[in-house]
């Protein structure tokens, strides 16, 4: 997964935080599908992830409308609420507004 | 680490998102001790961390204005100047609103 290269600010970010249960079976595959099932979404702009004792997952969209759209997207909204069940101790969802951006 | 305890949005993050290069000699111990540089900064309000493929670190901050002392923060430039040198292939800084949060 490279970094992602997202259009000039200002753009949408919604950060997921979270910490896993010990066992998360199903897991991996739901994360890839849900990673593609995000891409097609209208809005998508880029998603990034990374995970050691807490994982990030970024994802980036064009508007608030797209975001609320991606969370009511039906397969996403079993994934939710299989996460909440089996995969996940506790997360934090932060949804935030991108006003600049700089690289190197 | 765990996930960040922050105030009720809104508040700032600063997404720094990196790749890095094969050798990072040095890396971890200043990597450590920016982290503990930051939490002694005026306006901090948390840290989360990841690296895999890339690398993901987000910076919780009260205003604009904190964010600005921290990126001026002498010991902090240096380590910016030696990432650049040293241990960074690539890397984007994203400057987010938090508008809103919400835990499970």
């Amino acid at each position: 997964m490279p970094i992602a290269s997202t259009p000039s600010a200002p753009y949408y970010a919604v950060i997921f935080t979270s910490i896993q249960k010990e066992k998360v079976e199903g897991y991996a595959s739901m994360s890839d599908r849900m990673i593609e099932l995000a891409a097609q979404q209208p809005g998508f702009l880029g998603i990034e992830n990374a995970r050691e004792e807490i994982g990030i997952t970024i994802s980036y969209w064009d508007s608030m409308y797209s975001i609320k759209l991606w969370k009511e997207n039906a397969e996403h909204r079993i994934a939710q609420e299989r996460g909440k069940l089996q995969w996940y101790e506790h997360y934090t969802v932060r949804i935030c507004l991108v006003q600049r951006e700089y690289s190197f």
